[in-house]
């Protein structure tokens, strides 16, 4: 069989699938159950009808699509990622891998490969924390991670619960059915540009990733005391602004002072109440990602944190509320889909490095619920979660076709 | 003559105004221009014209209320303060100036008084920030310190001009025409809350101010590098909002090491790009207000201050660009009519204190173009700029009381 990939194709789908954004190109804002996100669903889906896919959604709007294998009994094989993408974001991130997947099966229906297991492609919901503040929200609900209560609980920034979202996007039915059996899958791998800057750099096409780092995302509320610019004297302020500056300047010491580089902490959300010229700051909410592929590393970190918060607020005289929103454990990946994609690599004479993803990702639950791994294509400069985002048409093809003839290992 | 001030009504009539509010009591949003505002102008309105007063409306909205002395060729003797009301403030903040200049004036008909130089109560236009990033708005053109062309530059978040925005809300005309010639007002006086804790904290009814402070207000823009909180590595970062946290910090450390209880430096306003708990900000807009009494002593804070940006964002590889807002002089108050405040608290046998303002005053800019004071009276805690902002209505009655007597005087 010989494998061939419609690099044309699979780049022109990216770039309509980009122009469903709610700010213009090439930045791209696709929240989670906005009608933009629904003219993007509607036309992934299209593409996996087209391909002759049986499309299933589930109740948190999961999309599988399958093409069935000769024993369709037997557990499926799985590939997919996710199309959200957070505020002035880039056109590369997850969708690579929900169209490179689709594009993977087609390229092998193409080859005449008839597979014993079925394949399916994924468009995971929510992968990005945005709406409701968590990310990997549909493979969390697939692998049991996250309870189906989490339909009231978590709501959005209009107040809204996630069930009243997905229900007003036509996504009803119970939460709890969304959990997938053990056995459902055989083998997971997601595509996914690499989101830094080392494969680029090195000039490796292929990363093969071998563990996955998982964020502990923190929102902090700040509380001290608001008052005139002028005329509250500087030994009488409680600001609540300055506070939570010098908690996010911890937050960059503690993860520099880990040890290790694969440590990383992040202040990416720092909303200041009242927020005028001439007012001292009252209230900050200040959000935290933490993130590490050694969980126990991680954890000291977080504990460094604590207790600069502490140390901060004590002195500053602010109140301090914290919310974890997720602290997961990282994740190791399967040596046998690991050793499928390296030897899919070697087979079409790509070079390949075995790696870790600093990044987050709907395999790091996936993982948990099947043998999982990734396969990492290089972006420029690293760039991701920016307009700037860009991974080449030979690149994102390469991938493809190094998914494809995995899963065709896999599926046998 | 014997002045009475009918507390009651006043009290009823800041309450009612405190109801033209974006945001729900005790909290007052009233933006210069909105529809509240306009709903708020109308009232006040109604009020002067209830009163027998003149009123008269310039290009910008300043709104002048007018009882005519007995020789109306004489320059007139003004008081009176604003109504706009940053977002989450208090009911008293410039309304008690409004609404208690009016009383006073009521007060002095209902007394019998004919004053020879007639008495204006003002409503001026904008004297927050908020909309146009620019304090005192209506006060400055009425005293020449900005220019007609602001009409074209100054922009609020929408974009939209301050003419365009004018122009919807019914002022048009030249803003060049606002500008007051210098013979107009033979002395100016506002009434105000203290917005400081010091009157409350020492049981003093009224204080008399001899110099406002002014602030210097800063615009600062950072400009780093976003990119995937998870994947970029911490010492490839360039993160702009950990510089501006930096700065932040910075403005309060040279604000303390002043030497001068008098210096004081906010960051009031920080916005982070792209303000996702999953990305590095890559921008950032901070907003500082530094003030003092003495403006070679602020200078030399600002000085430091940019000391601190040079450093910090060389540092750290985050570009910063610098708008000065504005850095107008602190005024001093006009002995003659301090000395009639002075004298006319001790007519009624109300004790007071003669200190300074440290906020920052429409009288800044009246101070320019007539012998100008200001009268404050106590409010809890000294909070303002917060919907807790409190003025007890006797406080209040005090303060409109000695207020007409000084008009009086002065009219005489």
């Amino acid at each position: 069989m010989r494998i061939e990939i419609d690099g044309t194709r699979l780049w022109n789908e990216l770039g309509t699938l980009a122009g469903f954004s709610d700010t213009p190109r090439p930045s791209v804002t696709r929240i989670v159950f906005s009608d933009q996100d629904a003219r993007a669903r509607a036309y992934v889906k299209g593409l996996f009808t087209d391909a002759g896919l049986a499309v299933r959604e589930d109740a948190v709007g999961n999309t599988f699509a399958r093409w069935e294998g000769r024993e369709p009994a037997l557990a499926a094989i799985g590939t997919g990622s996710h199309i959200d993408a957070i505020p002035h974001a880039g056109a590369f991130d997850g969708t690579v891998g929900v169209l490179g997947g689709l594009e993977a099966i087609r390229a092998l229906q193409r080859a005449g490969v008839r597979p014993r297991r079925s394949l399916e492609v994924l468009l995971f919901t929510s992968e990005e924390p945005t709406r409701f503040g968590i990310g990997c929200l549909g493979s969390r609900l697939l692998a049991g991670s996250l309870d189906a209560g989490a339909g009231e609980t978590l709501r959005d920034k209009d107040g809204r619960t996630l069930n009243e979202v997905r229900t007003a996007a036509g996504f009803d039915g119970d939460l709890a059915g969304v959990r997938l059996g053990p056995g459902y899958y055989a083998g997971f791998v997601e595509l996914h540009i690499e989101q830094g800057p080392l494969l680029e750099r090195d000039g490796v096409p292929l990363g093969v990733v071998t563990a996955i780092a998982a964020p502990a995302s923190l929102r902090l509320f700040f509380e001290g005391e608001g008052g005139h610019a002028g005329a509250v004297l500087m030994p009488a302020r409680r600001d609540a602004f300055l506070a939570a500056a010098e908690v996010a300047l911890a937050v960059e010491a503690a993860a520099k002072e880990s040890g290790a580089v694969d440590t990383v902490g992040t202040a990416g959300v720092c909303e200041v109440f009242p927020g005028a010229i001439n007012s001292i700051p009252s209230r900050v909410k200040l959000e935290l990602d933490i993130r590490d592929i050694d969980g126990d590393r991680r954890d000291a970190v977080l504990r460094k944190v604590d207790e600069a918060i502490a140390e901060i607020c004590g002195r500053r005289k602010v109140e301090a509320r914290k919310e974890v929103i997720n602290a997961d454990s990282p994740a190791v990946c399967d040596a046998s889909i690991v050793s499928a994609l390296s030897t899919a690599c070697e087979r079409h004479g790509l070079a390949h490095r075995k790696m870790v993803s600093r990044a987050y990702h709907d395999s790091l639950f996936m993982a948990r619920l099947a043998p999982a791994a990734m396969l990492f294509i290089p972006c420029r400069g690293g760039f991701s979660h920016r307009p700037e985002e860009y991974a080449s048409p030979e690149a994102i093809a390469q991938g493809a076709l190094v998914l494809a003839e995995a899963m065709a290992t896999l599926a046998l």
